[in-house]
């Protein structure tokens, strides 16, 4: 059968390597069917490239071309990739996407399509590039209750907060060095302000609980308020900071889902994720914790993931698999405030001994961590209702809270 | 449709009262089919049982009844297993075992059966407990060729190894608090000799290399011989001491396999995996290294593998999945003699200083790691060829080795 790989950017130039490159590997796991690149549709020229006689730039090329089986998106976006993934799922393809923006947005339709049509539509490389997550939690977790799915799900913020705990660089200078890099994009807001990890989660939260979430639902924090000091705050509780995307069931059948800066103590192993390293905890009624752990971004590894999902549908070209979620439900997601959790706070002072007074007087058992040489006091409470500990820490006067985070308790 | 599980003991009894308390999740996954207890098969007794209608001590219970469509064998050793297990897959029944050691020894013959018959032989849990690994293995890093699968594969070790480290306890003083704690049996030789971690290698291997791997072509040391010197010069060298299940192809189409304690450097995430937990390692050419972690051992958390299973085999009743691999061949297991590393020895001596200048002659690059207070000498070699590094210490006159580690690069 053909492949076709739509959009020829940093993964769709990996899945034409991989492809071609470990094609006998390909064909081999396919049960000997012939695994062919067929089209590469891009807009722009390539001239002198290997694959030159596989470009087109037109959509059509694919479509009407019988012999592909498989399409590939990895265009980025929702406009063409949205318009073209619905037309190759209506035709009777199955579609395999590395997209998580399409899928977060677009995915119970695009679901919902390939159930009709009795073909898959699958994005393993859309959460954590390379490492298998999509594939484990529907198939190897079935049998449990997912009490909670969290992780770190972007490398660029991963990398810079590494930066900042072991080296001492502060936010801005991180940032430059990602890009400098090569981590970072020019425009770094996807990253920094968690919109990329926001994806993510929601994926993963929709497969968990079965439901589709939207980006919108779910309240998205980024790294760029994340200071020096809130990195030996936490050092002092024995934790480092994550940014963490998460989402677990609550009471009434509802979940939460997030994406926040969080303290996770020196002893879970997300802690020893560094650099652009991705980590993903699933806790399991029965299972415990498990963690999937690797590169969640690169050429390669996202290629890798992208090609595995394009063997699973040549293995089950007309299989609809027990796979994706339901619609989505208004009011389904509630807000973290919900939550038990011990909560750090950091506030601005103008007279630190009566802030702290304040504070021992409302939370006996907190734990001072600043020392009061700035005009800044931070604390860690007790575990407690967060919405609770929220509202008592604003009601301490002659203090402005500038940072919240929890501490979370991960595998 | 009905279940039969065979042997009611740790893992059995976790698969039934999985199979029972999470049965409404286990019904969804498996697209909605009816998934009822219907047999356990154990000689022993168990008055006042819940689960007392479901008991037999007659296999021919299971295997003439017709609504039995999958068998779930958690009995362990090989001779009953072996037998029922054959029967059941003969009679056209899928199985799911949990039993590292029927897999290992004749995993080649059951899956030539289960092929021949059209049903699934699986068995996600007979390595890393509830980890998911057979599964990504098999169906997520399919566009790779494996370059490397190593891991902590056996969690009594672990604990002892941790406890050594982090808190400076001998070798059976450990080793007697993990039998108190119920992570050793009494008779702990399986695990402290490496022939636990040994049959999950074999698995590992075969899936990554396509030919059954015997236990008996496994070079396997245990960890009884690791003192706590060891421990402390691995600490010199950045290194922690774990015991290390590894498998790797080398030249002319042949593979290593091995088990044996290694430096692991700190940087690597398998260094932060303590206690009783396991992690797995696989490498790709396209992925780079992802890695798995988990309970490797445990009631629930092997019965939620092995229940994954059963809904897997409930979902493709008849299907055979491109799921196992080819026969034995001879000679295809060579020794780690092949490969390349940096190489740790320990060794007694009775004139330290001479022994020392012999080892600087000899090694000018090594890295002598102990003081000269005891009459032992410790050092770590540059990478070279294991073989001739090895036959290069012993050549040294004036000393008896006694501790050899190669110092693995892993994730």
């Amino acid at each position: 059968m053909k492949i076709a790989v739509m959009g020829f950017g940093t993964v769709g130039s990996g899945v034409v390597e991989v492809l071609t490159k470990n094609n006998d590997v390909i064909v081999k796991s396919s049960l000997g069917q012939a695994m062919d690149l067929g089209y590469i549709l891009d807009i722009r020229d390539f001239p002198g490239s290997p694959y030159e006689k596989y470009f087109t730039k037109n959509f059509n090329d694919i479509i009407s071309d019988p012999e592909v089986k498989i399409v590939v998106e990895t265009m980025g976006g929702v406009t063409f990739a949205y318009d073209y993934v619905k037309q190759a799922l209506l035709s009777g393809r199955s579609v395999v996407t590395s997209n998580k923006q399409l899928v977060a947005e677009k995915g119970y339709e695009l679901l919902q399509i390939a159930d009709k049509k009795n073909v898959n539509f699958m994005f393993e490389a859309s959460v954590g590039g390379g490492i298998p997550i999509i594939a484990p939690l529907t198939e190897c977790l079935t049998a449990n209750r997912i009490e909670e799915v969290a992780g770190i799900l972007n490398g660029t913020t991963n990398y810079i907060l590494t930066q900042m705990i072991d080296n001492g660089v502060d936010f801005s200078q991180a940032l430059k060095e990602a890009q400098d890099l090569g981590y970072a994009e020019k425009d770094p807001t996807s990253d920094i302000e968690g919109y990329d990890a926001c994806r993510k989660i929601c994926i993963l939260a929709s497969l968990c609980y079965g439901k589709h979430i939207y980006p919108e639902d779910v309240s998205t924090e980024g790294i760029k308020d994340v200071t020096l000091n809130d990195v030996a705050y936490a050092k002092k509780c024995g934790c480092q900071i994550k940014l963490i995307g998460s989402s677990k069931p609550v009471e009434g059948g509802h979940i939460t889902a997030s994406v926040a800066p969080a303290f996770i103590k020196d002893s879970s192993i997300l802690a020893d994720v560094h650099d652009v390293f991705n980590a993903i905890m699933v806790r399991g009624d029965a299972l415990g914790d498990v963690v999937f752990y690797g590169r969640g971004a690169g050429k390669m590894p996202t290629a890798s993931a992208v090609v595995a999902d394009v063997i699973d549908c040549a293995k089950h070209l007309l299989r609809k698999r027990a796979f994706g979620w339901g619609a989505p439900e208004k009011g389904f997601v509630v807000s973290d405030d919900y939550l038990t959790s011990r909560m750090y706070f950091r506030a601005e002072t103008n007279d630190y001994s009566l802030s702290e007074k304040e504070i021992k007087d409302k939370f006996p058992e907190a734990e001072i961590l600043s020392d009061g040489s700035l005009n800044e006091i931070a604390f860690m409470t007790d575990a407690g209702n967060i919405g609770e500990l929220k509202n008592k820490a604003e009601s301490v006067e002659n203090m402005n809270i500038k940072m919240t985070m929890r501490l979370m308790n991960l595998a």
